[in-house]
């Protein structure tokens, strides 16, 4: 299964137009942990290790993932594997035992919209990045892509959204924490 | 804590005395695949990494298991980090994907024993090798083990043990496989 998603900025406006148009869904907190590979530059592969966080409604999840390099050239679609973890501190270890090492925690609070069958949006508030709108559909086929992409693309801008963006929150923190140590 | 453990060789004479003098817990079936980290070789840094499928009594389970490197020189003693997975052909794809390759399965059926509190003794019928036996305690601290491991070789030697073995199954395997290519 392929996830395709599109991402732009947005504003307060842009918010406020998903929530009055669409079914909310649940609001999240989110904690990232980033790993680097051992041996491999995740930053050059366009790969991603991830321990993610996440809690809602009193309810605590963790889950690792790995994410594939980017697949489509106009979205971030890429694919994934994820699986539910018990305990995330031990797989931590067992990773840092391995070679990984942690790059960063990204920390957001996700506000979930449903859109349509097989349509999600999500508003992101990023700590220290901002504001964030993606949506989401998967598809079976690679072929499938350009144009799930356009139409995705297409819906974002009737929210107002004129500018996107493909590079995560991730490499966009640790940009703008560049940033910061060349000034 | 540390997982201090001694092995040796058994036949069915010493499974038997076991099986007499100590109490049942369980019958399980482990199937263990190793793998091969993308860039340090565990044959030399003595260390592993395991998905084990455990099976008994109906029940399924899975676990992560990272092993360190040997810490004494008489026993099978090393750190060891372990969590459960609930998808482990999912969590083999992630290893695959992060570059880790599959060394070898190695399949067992493992009787349990209680011995006294804290000491365990396992019966093991490893798929291509034989029968084995372990001893297992576990302590605090590091400076307690050479005494232990004393203590634990004595039990196995006086249930008619005359072989110990400090090399895991899989290594035992890996030489023998070995020998058949060179063969």
């Amino acid at each position: 299964m392929i996830e395709v998603e599109v991402k732009g900025y947005a504003d307060e406006e842009v918010f406020e137009r998903v929530r009055e148009r669409y079914k909310f869904v649940r609001r999240e907190y989110h904690e990232d942990t980033y790993y680097q590979h051992p041996c491999r530059d995740f930053s050059k592969t366009d790969e991603a290790l991830r321990i993610r966080i996440r809690r809602f409604n009193g309810h605590f999840e963790a889950f690792l993932t790995y994410k594939g390099p980017k697949i489509d050239s106009a979205s971030k679609t890429r694919e994934e594997i994820e699986v539910p973890i018990e305990d995330p501190d031990k797989h931590a270890m067992i990773l840092e035992a391995l070679g990984f090492r942690e790059v960063m925690t990204v920390e957001k609070v996700r506000e979930k919209f449903y859109v349509e069958k097989g349509i999600t949006i999500t508003l992101d508030d990023v700590e220290g990045l901002g504001r964030f709108i993606e949506i989401e559909a998967m598809t079976e086929s690679r072929e499938k892509v350009p144009e799930l992409v356009e139409k995705l693309r297409e819906m974002l801008m009737e929210l107002g959204v004129s500018r996107f963006e493909r590079k995560s929150y991730l490499e966009l923190l640790l940009e703008k924490e560049g940033t910061h140590e060349e000034a």
